[in-house]
């Protein structure tokens, strides 16, 4: 069971950013090859590229693309001042992942170091180099997540999942779906209840399209019947992914998990949270500091080519929820399963203060920014 | 404030139902002119007409459209077949809403009573003045439920509703909106959260648009926004409609409700059930006798025009679910607002077990079949 291939660098140092255009499944199957930074912001603006780990991965690419624009022969002052252009332009594309600042300010910080003691080629060099091993590192983290997740499920359940924290939400193993398909790998077979997720239908396109194309039973359903399958007793637990986890336990996922989460307990049923370390903010107090996208309302009016709610109507359109701390029986992370007191875990397992955003942060965003980095501006 | 007229006669007795095409809204206003029985059974099984109560008025149409096309010559024998005929295959329409039955057979009744004293052509002209009079019954009632529920809310509030149960699921004034245009009658100004309802829409559709053309300030969200705009504290209470509510206060709405429900207890909101009697079922004692209709899975994958979801997946679609009593705050009826403990408020409003479904049941409907009165078989 081996899902697909996201995001890769395709070529040498001229190549190019290969990624699935997400907005065309399920029917289309189509690879873009990215070349500049200019299209990476777009890709990851219009969702084509999606999923917190994959924005991260995705905006660091971003960052080569941009600074080898601007020729080998630029001097170390010219590539310092389009570095930083082009990490902070990067920084607009999506306000809520925290994965994308953390992979902003990790390539920004070693592109700043090597051009100082190697120039502007050493540093695009070790720009390439560190997005690549990006990758290896999602698919490391993802395996890892995956496998602690696999302990908490048994033979023929049916696992509940909303949006999409699959294989396409990362470079290829997923968060919530790493716990299926790690599971498969240790012989435990399971089912998946796949929300559609609306307004985008990341679960009815993406969810449920990797899940088919990995020969993992799974059943669309949309979002207003999950209480259905829960009251059913169809449903052994809810796996969802996160864009933001606060230090307290809080965390923010697509719109719609907040429901998910309050249904999962009122139902009994555990929720339990795919939460790589770089999706996890210890700079952010509680779930009330996350920054939430609102997007455009044509999302939901006229997202599939067919009005549908009348002309001129108010339209609310938040992307995500932050659902609180006490609904979630358990965090999946690469280095174990967190349970509560989960200011504790996070801490012992998070990573420290110290490599969080910096610099960048998302200028464009309506919404309120996220706090900087207490200790190491 | 007067809402639109969703079914009427039109003509004398050769004349035909006009009813609104529903699945043309919000983009197009287009009255159907129904002359015909099989017309009226396509348009009540493709929703073209929809609402429990409304159902209920188009069927009686269709049964005196069905039997006027027997000609006036026949005789009393030919006359009764032909309404058992068609009472029988009306109701085969659709299987939830027990206002369908509740209706069928009282036309029945009558068209058998009138029959059996003065002949078929008595008894067609009973039929269609019965059918306009449940209009004039509806819309009574529908008042008199929304000036019991405005009694209910405040001036300012903000509501959040669920589907369409408003002047488009009865003749002209609603249920659960009912409460929004009676509040206005009153000089209680509402504004309304529109769940757009999937898989079908109805809430972006049809009560977004009712309540823009009614100049009632009404904001659209994905179901799954729900939890979210409660969580915000903008929602002073939940009102739906319902197609069944059995004798213990258990009760089916379209699919959805159930975790609405969830949530509103969750958040401290009321739930109110605006539920005409001809909704209240009390020949069953709790929601597990009401048969839930599943639809096809093309109105989850196809719904917008464009596939949402990979060929061949499996999809569950359920049209309705069915919500517990205990997350009811009061249903409001045409009779006054009925709490806790429901059982004995509603069999005190509640119309007896003799006016239920006789003979009329849905043989063409896969799921279980409501069940017959026990006590005037």
């Amino acid at each position: 069971m081996i899902p697909v291939k996201t995001i890769e660098w395709v070529g040498d140092a001229d190549g190019a950013c290969r990624i699935i255009d997400q907005t065309l499944l399920p029917t289309e199957l189509r690879y873009l090859d990215l070349t500049d930074s200019d299209a990476m912001w777009e890709a990851i603006r219009s969702l084509r590229v999606r999923g917190a780990p994959a924005i991260g991965i995705a905006a660091a690419f971003g960052v080569y693309l941009g600074v080898r624009a601007i020729g080998p022969e630029d001097d170390s002052v010219s590539f310092v001042a389009e570095l930083e252009r082009v990490t902070a332009h990067l920084a607009t594309s999506r306000p809520t992942a925290v994965n994308l600042f953390w992979a902003l300010e990790r390539v920004n910080r070693i592109g700043m170091e090597v051009v100082a003691s190697g120039g502007p080629a050493a540093a695009r060099r070790a720009l390439l180099a560190e997005a690549v091993g990006l990758i290896d590192e999602d698919n490391a983290a993802c395996r890892a997540l995956g496998a602690h997740g696999a302990a908490l499920v048994a033979d023929g359940d049916t696992i509940l999942t909303h949006c999409n924290a699959g294989s396409l939400a990362t470079a290829q193993w997923g968060t919530a779906l790493a716990v299926v398909y790690m599971a498969a790998e240790l012989g435990k077979r399971l089912s998946v209840y796949a929300d559609e997720t609306r307004p985008l239908l990341q679960g009815a396109r993406l969810t449920a399209w990797e899940l088919q194309q990995a020969g993992v039973p799974v059943t669309v359903i949309t979002d207003s019947m999950a209480a259905t399958v829960m009251a059913q007793g169809r449903v052994n637990a809810v796996i969802v992914g996160t864009d933001r986890v606060a230090a307290n336990g809080d965390f923010a996922n697509k719109i719609g998990t907040l429901g998910v989460a309050i249904l999962a307990r009122e139902f009994g049923i555990p929720l339990y949270v795919a939460a790589p370390l770089s999706s996890v903010d210890l700079n952010l107090a509680s779930g009330a500091e996350i920054p939430i996208e609102e997007r455009k309302p044509e999302e939901v009016s006229l997202g599939f080519g067919r009005r549908t709610a009348p002309e001129g109507v108010a339209i609310y359109n938040p992307a995500f929820d932050v659902t609180p701390a006490r609904y979630v029986t358990a965090f999946i992370t690469e280095r174990g399963v967190v349970r509560a007191p989960f200011a504790e875990g996070l801490a012992r397992v998070g990573n420290s203060p110290s490599s969080r955003a910096r610099l960048v942060i998302p200028r464009e965003s309506a919404g309120p920014i996220p706090r900087q980095g207490a200790t190491d501006a």
